[in-house]
Protein backbone atom coordinates (compact mmCIF):
# COMPACT_ATOMS: atom_id res chain seq x y z
CA UNK A 1 0.00 0.00 0.00
CA UNK A 2 1.20 3.23 -0.91
CA UNK A 3 1.68 5.36 2.25
CA UNK A 4 1.89 9.34 2.38
CA UNK A 5 5.10 9.71 5.21
CA UNK A 6 6.91 13.14 6.55
CA UNK A 7 10.27 13.01 8.51
CA UNK A 8 10.56 16.73 9.97
CA UNK A 9 13.04 18.05 12.44
CA UNK A 10 11.34 19.57 15.39
CA UNK A 11 12.82 21.69 18.22
CA UNK A 12 12.79 20.46 21.80
CA UNK A 13 10.25 23.28 22.54
CA UNK A 14 8.07 21.48 19.92
CA UNK A 15 8.84 24.18 16.39
CA UNK A 16 9.50 22.99 13.28
CA UNK A 17 10.56 26.52 11.97
CA UNK A 18 11.44 29.33 13.76
CA UNK A 19 10.20 32.56 13.85
CA UNK A 20 9.29 35.20 10.91
CA UNK A 21 9.04 33.21 8.04
CA UNK A 22 9.26 33.89 4.91
CA UNK A 23 9.79 33.16 1.44
CA UNK A 24 13.16 34.12 1.09
CA UNK A 25 13.51 31.87 4.65
CA UNK A 26 10.93 29.94 5.23
CA UNK A 27 12.48 27.80 8.26
CA UNK A 28 12.53 31.45 10.25
CA UNK A 29 15.09 32.93 12.17
CA UNK A 30 17.51 30.17 13.75
CA UNK A 31 15.33 27.49 11.87
CA UNK A 32 18.40 25.74 9.73
CA UNK A 33 19.92 24.74 13.33
CA UNK A 34 17.00 21.97 13.43
CA UNK A 35 18.89 20.53 10.15
CA UNK A 36 22.90 20.74 11.43
CA UNK A 37 22.36 17.11 12.21
CA UNK A 38 21.81 16.14 8.59
CA UNK A 39 24.25 18.39 7.01
CA UNK A 40 27.70 16.24 7.94
CA UNK A 41 26.13 12.34 7.20
CA UNK A 42 27.10 10.48 4.10
CA UNK A 43 23.70 10.65 2.62
CA UNK A 44 23.26 14.10 2.61
CA UNK A 45 26.27 15.08 1.31
CA UNK A 46 26.10 12.57 -1.12
CA UNK A 47 22.54 14.30 -2.50
CA UNK A 48 24.16 17.76 -2.46
CA UNK A 49 27.03 16.44 -4.89
CA UNK A 50 29.92 15.42 -2.77
CA UNK A 51 30.66 12.09 -5.06
CA UNK A 52 33.73 11.11 -3.34
CA UNK A 53 32.35 9.65 -0.57
CA UNK A 54 32.68 11.27 2.30
CA UNK A 55 30.25 12.04 5.28
CA UNK A 56 29.34 10.55 8.34
CA UNK A 57 28.24 7.12 8.59
CA UNK A 58 25.53 5.92 11.75
CA UNK A 59 22.26 6.46 13.10
CA UNK A 60 21.64 9.83 11.29
CA UNK A 61 22.56 8.61 7.73
CA UNK A 62 20.92 5.65 8.32
CA UNK A 63 17.28 7.51 8.92
CA UNK A 64 17.89 10.09 6.55
CA UNK A 65 18.28 7.76 3.82
CA UNK A 66 15.51 5.46 4.82
CA UNK A 67 13.40 8.59 4.64
CA UNK A 68 14.33 8.37 0.61
CA UNK A 69 13.66 5.11 0.82
CA UNK A 70 10.56 3.85 -1.29
CA UNK A 71 9.46 7.00 -2.24
CA UNK A 72 7.99 7.38 -5.41
CA UNK A 73 6.59 10.85 -5.39
CA UNK A 74 6.97 14.19 -2.95
CA UNK A 75 4.26 16.74 -2.23
CA UNK A 76 5.45 20.15 -0.52
CA UNK A 77 4.09 23.41 0.16
CA UNK A 78 4.34 26.52 -1.73
CA UNK A 79 6.93 28.19 1.20
CA UNK A 80 9.20 24.85 0.41
CA UNK A 81 9.56 25.47 -2.62
CA UNK A 82 10.66 29.31 -2.79
CA UNK A 83 10.03 32.38 -3.79
CA UNK A 84 8.56 31.94 -6.75
CA UNK A 85 8.17 35.46 -7.51
CA UNK A 86 11.29 37.36 -6.61
CA UNK A 87 13.25 39.65 -9.05
CA UNK A 88 13.99 36.47 -11.23
CA UNK A 89 10.67 36.92 -13.46
CA UNK A 90 7.51 35.15 -13.67
CA UNK A 91 7.65 31.18 -13.64
CA UNK A 92 11.75 31.40 -13.67
CA UNK A 93 12.10 30.08 -10.24
CA UNK A 94 12.99 26.27 -9.92
CA UNK A 95 13.03 25.33 -6.65
CA UNK A 96 15.87 25.83 -3.52
CA UNK A 97 17.71 22.54 -4.99
CA UNK A 98 20.00 23.57 -8.49
CA UNK A 99 19.40 21.85 -11.47
CA UNK A 100 19.91 18.48 -10.27
CA UNK A 101 17.00 18.08 -7.49
CA UNK A 102 17.67 15.48 -4.98
CA UNK A 103 14.14 14.08 -5.33
CA UNK A 104 14.33 12.21 -8.93
CA UNK A 105 10.50 11.82 -9.07
CA UNK A 106 7.37 13.78 -9.50
CA UNK A 107 7.40 16.22 -6.71
CA UNK A 108 4.00 18.35 -6.65
CA UNK A 109 4.07 21.32 -4.95
CA UNK A 110 1.13 23.02 -3.71
CA UNK A 111 -0.02 26.45 -4.67
CA UNK A 112 -2.11 29.23 -5.61
CA UNK A 113 -0.21 30.37 -8.48
CA UNK A 114 -1.15 27.90 -11.91
CA UNK A 115 2.39 27.57 -13.59
CA UNK A 116 3.49 25.02 -16.51
CA UNK A 117 6.07 21.80 -14.85
CA UNK A 118 9.20 22.20 -14.69
CA UNK A 119 11.24 19.52 -16.02
CA UNK A 120 14.80 19.31 -14.32
CA UNK A 121 17.70 17.11 -14.62
CA UNK A 122 17.86 13.83 -13.15
CA UNK A 123 14.67 12.51 -13.25
CA UNK A 124 12.47 15.78 -11.16
CA UNK A 125 9.39 17.45 -12.27
CA UNK A 126 7.87 19.93 -10.32
CA UNK A 127 4.33 19.94 -10.80
CA UNK A 128 2.04 22.70 -9.62
CA UNK A 129 -1.28 21.56 -7.74
CA UNK A 130 -3.79 24.59 -7.33
CA UNK A 131 -6.95 22.77 -6.40
CA UNK A 132 -6.09 21.29 -2.68
CA UNK A 133 -4.23 18.13 -0.96
CA UNK A 134 -6.52 16.05 -1.71
CA UNK A 135 -5.88 16.76 -5.57
CA UNK A 136 -2.43 16.60 -5.01
CA UNK A 137 -2.10 13.25 -3.30
CA UNK A 138 -3.63 11.36 -6.03
CA UNK A 139 -2.04 13.07 -9.05
CA UNK A 140 1.24 12.01 -6.84
CA UNK A 141 -0.15 8.34 -5.59
CA UNK A 142 -0.59 7.87 -9.26
CA UNK A 143 2.82 9.27 -9.91
CA UNK A 144 4.38 7.15 -7.25
CA UNK A 145 3.52 3.84 -9.22
CA UNK A 146 2.86 1.83 -5.81
CA UNK A 147 5.71 3.60 -3.82
CA UNK A 148 5.22 5.88 -1.23
CA UNK A 149 4.82 9.71 -0.91
CA UNK A 150 6.33 11.97 1.11
CA UNK A 151 5.39 15.31 2.36
CA UNK A 152 7.31 18.17 3.33
CA UNK A 153 6.56 21.82 4.88
CA UNK A 154 5.14 22.33 8.31
CA UNK A 155 1.69 23.67 7.31
CA UNK A 156 1.65 21.68 4.39
CA UNK A 157 2.32 18.31 6.87
CA UNK A 158 -0.37 19.84 9.48
CA UNK A 159 -3.12 20.10 6.26
CA UNK A 160 -2.21 16.58 5.86
CA UNK A 161 -2.42 15.73 9.22
CA UNK A 162 -5.87 17.63 10.13
CA UNK A 163 -7.21 15.99 7.22
CA UNK A 164 -6.86 12.19 8.72
CA UNK A 165 -4.58 11.70 5.68
CA UNK A 166 -1.14 11.38 6.96
CA UNK A 167 0.44 7.43 7.04
CA UNK A 168 3.40 7.84 9.16
CA UNK A 169 5.43 10.74 10.64
CA UNK A 170 9.02 11.20 11.88
CA UNK A 171 10.38 13.47 13.96
CA UNK A 172 13.88 14.34 14.48
CA UNK A 173 14.02 15.54 17.85
CA UNK A 174 16.65 18.32 18.34
CA UNK A 175 17.68 19.55 21.65
CA UNK A 176 17.75 23.06 21.06
CA UNK A 177 14.71 25.72 21.95
CA UNK A 178 14.02 28.25 19.48
CA UNK A 179 11.03 29.69 21.71
CA UNK A 180 9.30 30.97 18.60
CA UNK A 181 7.81 29.73 15.20
CA UNK A 182 6.14 27.50 13.52
CA UNK A 183 4.84 24.15 15.25
CA UNK A 184 3.48 21.34 13.79
CA UNK A 185 0.28 19.99 15.81
CA UNK A 186 -1.03 23.65 16.59
CA UNK A 187 -4.92 24.03 15.54
CA UNK A 188 -5.01 19.97 15.20
CA UNK A 189 -7.97 18.18 16.85
CA UNK A 190 -6.38 15.90 19.19
CA UNK A 191 -9.36 13.59 18.53
CA UNK A 192 -8.46 13.47 14.80
CA UNK A 193 -5.26 11.16 14.90
CA UNK A 194 -3.65 8.71 17.34
CA UNK A 195 0.19 7.47 17.11
CA UNK A 196 1.87 4.18 17.55
CA UNK A 197 5.47 4.17 18.12
CA UNK A 198 6.62 2.52 15.52
CA UNK A 199 10.83 2.57 16.32
CA UNK A 200 12.96 5.52 18.62
CA UNK A 201 16.61 5.84 17.58
CA UNK A 202 19.05 8.19 19.30
CA UNK A 203 21.75 9.52 16.77
CA UNK A 204 24.19 11.81 17.91
CA UNK A 205 22.50 14.31 19.85
CA UNK A 206 19.23 13.89 18.13
CA UNK A 207 16.38 11.42 18.75
CA UNK A 208 14.55 9.86 16.09
CA UNK A 209 11.10 8.63 16.90
CA UNK A 210 9.37 7.18 14.07
CA UNK A 211 4.95 7.01 14.22
CA UNK A 212 1.99 5.09 12.42
CA UNK A 213 -0.46 7.67 12.42
CA UNK A 214 -4.28 5.87 12.55
CA UNK A 215 -7.43 7.57 12.46
CA UNK A 216 -10.00 6.42 15.03
CA UNK A 217 -12.67 3.40 13.97
CA UNK A 218 -15.46 5.93 13.66
CA UNK A 219 -14.10 8.41 11.65
CA UNK B 1 28.62 15.79 42.55
CA UNK B 2 24.54 16.60 43.63
CA UNK B 3 22.73 17.19 40.22
CA UNK B 4 19.28 18.85 40.13
CA UNK B 5 17.33 16.03 37.85
CA UNK B 6 13.75 15.93 36.13
CA UNK B 7 11.66 13.37 34.64
CA UNK B 8 8.62 14.40 33.17
CA UNK B 9 6.06 13.11 30.52
CA UNK B 10 5.34 15.31 27.80
CA UNK B 11 2.75 15.46 24.83
CA UNK B 12 3.46 14.90 21.64
CA UNK B 13 2.21 18.39 20.77
CA UNK B 14 4.33 19.81 23.78
CA UNK B 15 1.87 19.57 27.34
CA UNK B 16 3.39 18.00 30.20
CA UNK B 17 -0.22 19.10 32.04
CA UNK B 18 -3.73 19.14 30.36
CA UNK B 19 -5.83 22.34 30.15
CA UNK B 20 -7.83 23.71 33.27
CA UNK B 21 -5.69 22.59 36.03
CA UNK B 22 -6.53 22.82 39.30
CA UNK B 23 -5.15 22.60 42.90
CA UNK B 24 -7.61 19.14 42.70
CA UNK B 25 -6.67 18.73 39.53
CA UNK B 26 -2.98 19.39 39.45
CA UNK B 27 -2.20 17.27 35.78
CA UNK B 28 -5.38 18.86 34.05
CA UNK B 29 -8.22 17.22 31.71
CA UNK B 30 -6.57 14.49 30.30
CA UNK B 31 -3.80 14.70 31.62
CA UNK B 32 -3.37 11.32 33.40
CA UNK B 33 -3.06 9.87 29.57
CA UNK B 34 0.65 10.92 29.82
CA UNK B 35 1.47 8.65 32.63
CA UNK B 36 -0.79 5.58 31.39
CA UNK B 37 2.74 3.87 30.59
CA UNK B 38 4.06 4.17 34.15
CA UNK B 39 1.30 2.49 35.74
CA UNK B 40 1.49 -0.81 34.70
CA UNK B 41 5.60 -1.07 35.42
CA UNK B 42 6.71 -3.50 38.14
CA UNK B 43 8.47 -0.26 39.89
CA UNK B 44 5.05 1.45 40.24
CA UNK B 45 3.68 -1.42 41.12
CA UNK B 46 6.13 -2.19 43.97
CA UNK B 47 6.05 1.74 44.76
CA UNK B 48 2.18 1.51 45.53
CA UNK B 49 1.81 -1.21 47.50
CA UNK B 50 2.27 -4.06 45.24
CA UNK B 51 4.16 -6.31 47.18
CA UNK B 52 3.72 -9.17 45.54
CA UNK B 53 6.31 -9.01 42.97
CA UNK B 54 3.91 -8.03 39.54
CA UNK B 55 4.16 -5.31 36.93
CA UNK B 56 5.43 -5.33 33.28
CA UNK B 57 9.52 -4.86 33.39
CA UNK B 58 11.44 -3.80 30.24
CA UNK B 59 12.83 -0.52 29.02
CA UNK B 60 9.89 1.74 30.83
CA UNK B 61 10.40 -0.08 33.91
CA UNK B 62 13.84 0.34 34.03
CA UNK B 63 13.58 4.53 33.09
CA UNK B 64 11.23 4.23 35.97
CA UNK B 65 13.33 2.46 38.51
CA UNK B 66 16.54 4.93 37.18
CA UNK B 67 14.53 8.17 37.95
CA UNK B 68 14.39 7.25 41.35
CA UNK B 69 18.11 6.01 42.19
CA UNK B 70 20.70 8.20 43.93
CA UNK B 71 17.62 10.44 45.08
CA UNK B 72 18.59 12.00 48.34
CA UNK B 73 15.88 15.00 48.19
CA UNK B 74 13.01 16.01 46.11
CA UNK B 75 11.54 19.21 45.63
CA UNK B 76 7.90 19.94 44.11
CA UNK B 77 5.50 22.46 43.83
CA UNK B 78 2.83 23.46 45.72
CA UNK B 79 -0.17 22.22 42.87
CA UNK B 80 2.05 18.79 43.04
CA UNK B 81 1.55 18.29 46.70
CA UNK B 82 -2.38 18.83 46.00
CA UNK B 83 -5.50 21.49 47.72
CA UNK B 84 -3.72 21.90 50.99
CA UNK B 85 -6.57 24.40 52.06
CA UNK B 86 -9.40 21.69 50.91
CA UNK B 87 -12.53 21.23 53.72
CA UNK B 88 -10.04 18.55 55.30
CA UNK B 89 -9.51 21.95 58.13
CA UNK B 90 -5.55 23.57 58.22
CA UNK B 91 -2.56 21.87 57.87
CA UNK B 92 -4.54 18.18 57.85
CA UNK B 93 -3.47 17.61 53.78
CA UNK B 94 -0.78 15.72 54.15
CA UNK B 95 -0.21 14.85 50.09
CA UNK B 96 -1.55 12.79 46.76
CA UNK B 97 0.66 9.61 48.69
CA UNK B 98 -0.82 8.38 51.74
CA UNK B 99 0.54 7.70 55.00
CA UNK B 100 3.49 5.95 53.50
CA UNK B 101 4.35 8.07 50.08
CA UNK B 102 6.98 6.52 47.97
CA UNK B 103 10.32 9.34 48.41
CA UNK B 104 11.28 8.19 52.05
CA UNK B 105 13.69 10.97 52.05
CA UNK B 106 12.63 14.53 52.55
CA UNK B 107 10.97 16.55 50.20
CA UNK B 108 10.33 20.17 49.63
CA UNK B 109 7.16 21.73 48.74
CA UNK B 110 7.65 25.38 47.22
CA UNK B 111 4.28 27.50 48.56
CA UNK B 112 3.15 30.54 49.94
CA UNK B 113 1.58 29.42 52.91
CA UNK B 114 4.29 28.53 56.02
CA UNK B 115 3.68 25.25 57.81
CA UNK B 116 5.09 23.01 60.46
CA UNK B 117 6.75 20.01 58.44
CA UNK B 118 5.11 16.40 58.23
CA UNK B 119 6.97 13.13 59.13
CA UNK B 120 5.17 10.44 57.39
CA UNK B 121 5.91 6.72 57.74
CA UNK B 122 8.63 5.21 55.64
CA UNK B 123 10.91 8.01 55.95
CA UNK B 124 9.01 11.05 53.65
CA UNK B 125 9.48 14.35 55.49
CA UNK B 126 7.52 17.16 53.99
CA UNK B 127 8.74 20.43 54.36
CA UNK B 128 7.13 23.39 53.56
CA UNK B 129 9.28 26.12 51.89
CA UNK B 130 8.25 29.96 51.46
CA UNK B 131 11.19 32.05 50.67
CA UNK B 132 11.43 30.90 47.12
CA UNK B 133 13.63 28.18 44.61
CA UNK B 134 16.83 29.04 45.48
CA UNK B 135 16.28 28.17 49.41
CA UNK B 136 14.82 25.21 48.69
CA UNK B 137 17.42 24.20 46.41
CA UNK B 138 20.16 24.45 49.07
CA UNK B 139 17.62 22.81 51.65
CA UNK B 140 17.17 19.78 49.04
CA UNK B 141 20.56 19.65 48.99
CA UNK B 142 21.88 19.36 52.30
CA UNK B 143 19.05 17.25 53.07
CA UNK B 144 20.40 14.99 49.88
CA UNK B 145 24.03 14.36 51.45
CA UNK B 146 25.85 14.28 48.31
CA UNK B 147 23.06 12.38 46.65
CA UNK B 148 20.94 13.97 43.58
CA UNK B 149 17.95 16.12 43.96
CA UNK B 150 14.58 15.44 41.64
CA UNK B 151 12.29 18.32 41.40
CA UNK B 152 8.86 17.73 39.96
CA UNK B 153 5.72 19.72 38.46
CA UNK B 154 5.50 21.60 35.64
CA UNK B 155 5.86 25.23 36.42
CA UNK B 156 8.54 24.25 39.40
CA UNK B 157 10.77 22.74 36.77
CA UNK B 158 10.50 25.09 34.52
CA UNK B 159 11.69 28.00 36.79
CA UNK B 160 14.75 25.87 37.76
CA UNK B 161 15.20 25.80 34.37
CA UNK B 162 15.15 29.26 33.93
CA UNK B 163 17.13 30.06 36.77
CA UNK B 164 19.70 27.93 34.98
CA UNK B 165 19.80 25.37 37.75
CA UNK B 166 18.37 22.52 36.41
CA UNK B 167 21.29 19.84 35.84
CA UNK B 168 19.41 17.00 33.96
CA UNK B 169 15.76 16.57 32.49
CA UNK B 170 14.43 13.63 31.07
CA UNK B 171 11.20 13.55 28.79
CA UNK B 172 9.01 10.84 28.74
CA UNK B 173 7.27 11.50 24.84
CA UNK B 174 4.05 10.04 25.50
CA UNK B 175 2.53 9.81 21.57
CA UNK B 176 -1.13 11.63 22.29
CA UNK B 177 -2.04 14.92 21.41
CA UNK B 178 -3.53 16.93 24.31
CA UNK B 179 -4.10 20.36 22.28
CA UNK B 180 -4.21 22.50 25.36
CA UNK B 181 -2.16 22.56 28.77
CA UNK B 182 0.98 23.63 29.92
CA UNK B 183 3.94 23.56 28.41
CA UNK B 184 7.14 23.02 29.72
CA UNK B 185 9.23 25.39 28.05
CA UNK B 186 6.98 28.11 27.58
CA UNK B 187 8.83 31.31 28.17
CA UNK B 188 12.12 29.78 28.65
CA UNK B 189 14.97 32.60 27.29
CA UNK B 190 16.58 30.10 24.38
CA UNK B 191 19.60 31.06 24.99
CA UNK B 192 19.39 30.36 28.94
CA UNK B 193 20.58 26.60 28.49
CA UNK B 194 21.86 23.84 26.05
CA UNK B 195 20.67 20.28 25.99
CA UNK B 196 23.09 17.72 25.76
CA UNK B 197 21.37 14.01 24.44
CA UNK B 198 22.71 11.50 27.01
CA UNK B 199 20.80 8.33 25.97
CA UNK B 200 17.40 8.01 23.63
CA UNK B 201 15.30 4.82 24.64
CA UNK B 202 12.13 3.26 22.71
CA UNK B 203 9.65 1.67 25.86
CA UNK B 204 6.48 0.07 24.81
CA UNK B 205 5.12 3.28 22.47
CA UNK B 206 6.64 5.81 24.64
CA UNK B 207 10.09 7.14 23.88
CA UNK B 208 12.72 8.68 26.82
CA UNK B 209 14.92 10.94 26.27
CA UNK B 210 17.58 12.56 28.59
CA UNK B 211 19.78 15.01 28.76
CA UNK B 212 22.45 17.27 30.23
CA UNK B 213 21.04 20.51 30.84
CA UNK B 214 24.43 23.31 30.35
CA UNK B 215 24.65 26.56 30.52
CA UNK B 216 26.90 28.75 28.33
CA UNK B 217 30.22 29.61 29.90
CA UNK B 218 29.14 33.23 29.36
CA UNK B 219 27.11 33.02 32.18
Amino acid sequence: MSRLRCRIAISLDGFVAGPNQSLENPIGEGGLRLHDWAFPTKWFQSLHGNASGGGETGVDDDVLRESFQNVGATIMGRNMFGPERGPWGPDAWKGWWGDNPPFHHAVFVLTHHARASVPMQGGTTFHFVTDGIESALAQARAAAGGQDVAVGGASTVRQYLAAGLLDELELNVVPLLLGRGERIFAGIDSTQATFELVRSLGGRGVSHLKYRVTKPAAQ
